[in-house]
């Protein structure tokens, strides 16, 4: 199978983690060509990367023929335009939120994907893609707590910088709860309140934070959001769903911590592969890299060689119940 | 820069996992070749994973010029003969615990190895890429909480099948505690006494399960080590190391819990890269995966939508002080 | 010192559970006198506790001069006249809550006390005295994590009876959360929301539950609460507070939880005082109660023995490095 | 029935913290009576507590008629005498650990006490009074977890004093353990290793500190104990039972923590008891103990008033679907 040909708009903070991404982490797809109206950025990271194409337009980036698929990671404003290329291009897009700036423009872009009957358009809430959200999904979905009730959620920075205003809160940071609350409801918010308590005196004078929402949902269930920018600790995000028989909650860094039949807990790993899948991911990835270099980048033949050693000992102490000493050859006779 | 092309040996469940992964979550890599006794299983996991070669020796595989590198993941006894294979065709080989089954071949490996005057082997000590233990590793190096002391470690499995004997769970089990240890110390096990308490009853008469290993260090440091491969509970591993300012654990899924200046706890992320990376990641390659098919398998534009009519009412809501009904369209009027 | 002659004016739960705490586990008091309108329910109870008199009139019991202070547990209907009865009488009084059950009754009661000059009343809002909300006060209060900008509140019943109604979840779980707010920002509430979500399938036609509340605090602070009195689970009471450098919640079971400075932890305890406090209180409790039994209810003699042997050989097999047998007499033979 | 009169022999940390538990916090028992042989520091801790007498011979409190039991707090070589008088005036007597300081003597007190035909003496193993390890006990010996197999125990301090020798560690801490071991096993330790690793350098030459223990019981169990006195952190006390079907653990501050059938966690209490029975019981004594000196400690009636009228606004709130503005009374106009 071709590896997907893949082409990013915008290559700043996110837009540069994403093609370091495609280029290091995933499989099955080709980083090819970038866009920045920054040119000397663009051209860096392109260079560092390997051999990439920098694109100027990023409309010509979205029409060339060597451009399988695209990630828009440019500013909100710049989006309307470049999905609409995208579209008219029929190039399959990975957008980064927000879909549009505001509601109209938005609309207009979900009008013309159906006119184009097939969708191509996805768009960056990465929450669904978390495994502690994916997770916690799954368990409401399945029914086993009832019906959810509630979702109580904290969304919270360490700092922001000091251009960032009241109104920004909720459109760049309370959107990702908006797309939590509708997916994980599977609804829509029907109402929106958001207070503004009185501001911590960490930020500019006028700036509303943390914030406190309240949505009510199409059919009556609610959630509420705290969104604090400036928590000064650092980067947290938790969303406890309470439910008919019992509740569950993420962003404890203990994947989903539930409270039903008289007990709170999680769940034991039922094997090395839950416990232990992504340290063989890194394991195989970090052998992969080295060996392109020609080096090796974990345990050495002398570590297996030493473990051998260790355990014919212990087998023995075990058969003759005392402690048994080590033998092993002098490493530096051996390895010279 | 070309792919890595690499050729399996051993597809039972380990060297299985391994070729999925090589196929769909590795990066720079390409599997082209497997090699299994058994023919049928080989033919079938070859035909499912794209086009992957059966070459039915494993001495073939090894030799075989389509073959840039090697992952040996056949029963211990076959690894002696096949890592001298690598070794004579200079192939770099990521090799399964065990190196060999004994002390005297494991040497010989390793000084075969030394001879070449190149290092190609790597052995499957994955713990060590474990994010946990690679996070444990690089406090204790640190030297923030003095030198490490002591390691208390427990491994434990749900259940092993009834074949299991005594001695495997010291070199089957016990030996990824002996690479820990090593590791972590920096320093080789000069004296080992494994305890066979009185076992549970949930096991075969004569079975010795759990046992419990005392490894002295050749610094005089010391680490224990509860093995129990019938735990019925799940699979678990954990390791606090005690050092002359506080202790660390990992295993308790919280990442590394220390106990130091008074406090036990963790650390917050810092930002959304280190909170929310692996979600980054995971979105991507479920976008290449789904594009490749031709479909959309996360938020659509009209999630997008709807997030950005629901921010406007929020700002209004911030704005006015009230609560701000959502104005939405009607999605089966907009998709038909 | 003389102990304080108590009464108690109703004894169903409640009453009955302060009844056996005077008697069995308060010191410097002493439980003399109880009323209560199920005549029988008294008697029983005050056999049952040792010499207790039983006075029908609740108001008899407040003015029996045998008598120097009141517990006032009965229905909160009733609090008022109780409450006056006490004032006149100069007697001081612990009253469950609500102090009366509406808020012109309760400003007649606090005027009253006031024209007496002498302050009498305490009102039960115990969870001023839960070590975890006292330590949570103590952290806010010394300003370590800046000022107090937001609280989270859960209060949850496994359930609660068929009669409970919905203003009932306001009036008698609510309230608590009211003045946990109120002392915990000392500030006054200036105004409530409360939602009611789609109620859960598991309580009467009619009955909302769970309750979202939002109180907005005179100086701007915001705290919101969940009430949910058939949670199904068990009890549950938890606070976060959100302030400008940290946060800090109490209710998991480990004290103050907090985030601050890019950790999250609780506190190891500084010594064995802290730790096992109250373990020697019970130990000595346990001790004074078997012992006017002429009884042992603890460790005895002969494990302060056992003990003595074991450690006689422990630290025979420190100096020697090796394991030593522990020397026992034959319990049979010395106790016979 | 008459309080409990007790004597304690040795006021220095522990026996000053015993006459004052007794004083304050202990029901039923009355301290009549304390002997050290630091008469300035007695006479202090006697008048600081009310009245109670001086006695110079700890022999004399014991054979004194005013004194019906005996706390010996008294240094360990001071304890063989005490007890023996104890039991020649057929006195009860709690004896802080150790019982004496060599096997033969606590052999002897054992005897003595056996040739007396009633059991006088309890040994102040603590432990078994605490919450988490009484829990701990009662869940391993329901059998829920099958047979236990196996005790790993951590205990630690923050520092001890130079004078602390490496003998102390196993006869002044480990002791704890071999008791919690020989009573959570409910069996005797037939064997023990003590093990010396490489010390902290944060203790004075010589001192061998951390040492771990290894006890094999009777039964073949086994128990595993590091004790670390200078830790630095704080004071822990940990330990982890291992049985045929799960494991608990406490000493992590949430109870008992448990691993079984697939999941990890705790119990949610079933009641408000169960949560605030303690907050409930401090309530009454600083209640007791304020009204004793003519004082409120606590929520006054105002905080009751306060309470009412927001929950009135909030019922209010509940019925309109709106918010509600509290009314308040000024206090100011009040209270004056």
């Amino acid at each position: 199978m071709q590896d997907l040909r893949i082409g990013i708009i915008g290559v700043g903070v996110m837009g540069a983690d994403h093609a370091e991404r495609v280029v290091r982490r995933i499989s099955g797809a080709r980083l090819v060509a970038i866009s920045d109206p920054d040119l000397p950025r663009a051209t860096a990271l392109a260079e560092s990367l390997g051999e990439i194409r920098v694109i100027e337009d990023p409309l010509a980036l979205v029409g060339d023929p060597s451009v399988d698929a695209v990630i828009i990671a440019s500013p909100g404003f710049a989006h309307a335009e470049q999905l609409m290329a995208c579209l008219e291009n029929a190039k399959p897009v990975l957008c980064e939120k927000p879909l549009t700036m505001d509601t109209e423009s938005s609309l207009r872009v979900v009008e013309a994907e159906h006119k184009l009957g097939r969708q191509l358009i996805q768009v960056g809430f990465m929450r669904r893609f978390d495994p502690e959200y994916a997770a916690l999904k799954q368990l409401l979905d399945s029914g086993e707590l009832g019906r959810t009730l509630l979702l109580h959620n904290v969304h919270r920075n360490k700092t922001v910088s000091a251009s960032f205003r009241s109104e920004m809160i909720v459109r760049d940071s309370l959107v990702h709860e908006v797309d939590v609350a509708r997916w994980l409801f599977d609804d829509e918010i029907a109402r929106i309140t958001v207070h503004a308590p009185k501001p911590t005196g960490l930020v500019a004078e006028g700036v509303l934070d943390p914030q406190f929402a309240v949505f009510e949902m199409a059919s009556g269930a609610i959630a509420d959001v705290e969104v604090f920018v400036n928590f000064q600790v650092g980067y947290e995000v938790r969303c406890e769903a309470v439910a008919e028989k019992g509740s569950a909650t993420i962003g404890l860094g203990v994947d989903v911590l539930t409270r039903r039949g008289g007990q709170w807990g999680g769940v034991v790993p039922e094997d090395y592969r839950a416990r232990f899948g992504t340290a063989y991911d890194i394991e195989v990835q970090r052998w992969v890299d080295a060996t392109a270099r020609g080096e090796i980048d974990g345990p050495t033949a002398w570590d297996g060689y030493a473990a051998a050693a260790v355990c014919t000992a212990g087998v023995q102490s075990l058969q003759e119940g005392r402690p048994v000493e080590v033998e092993l050859a002098r490493k530096s006779e051996v390895l010279g």
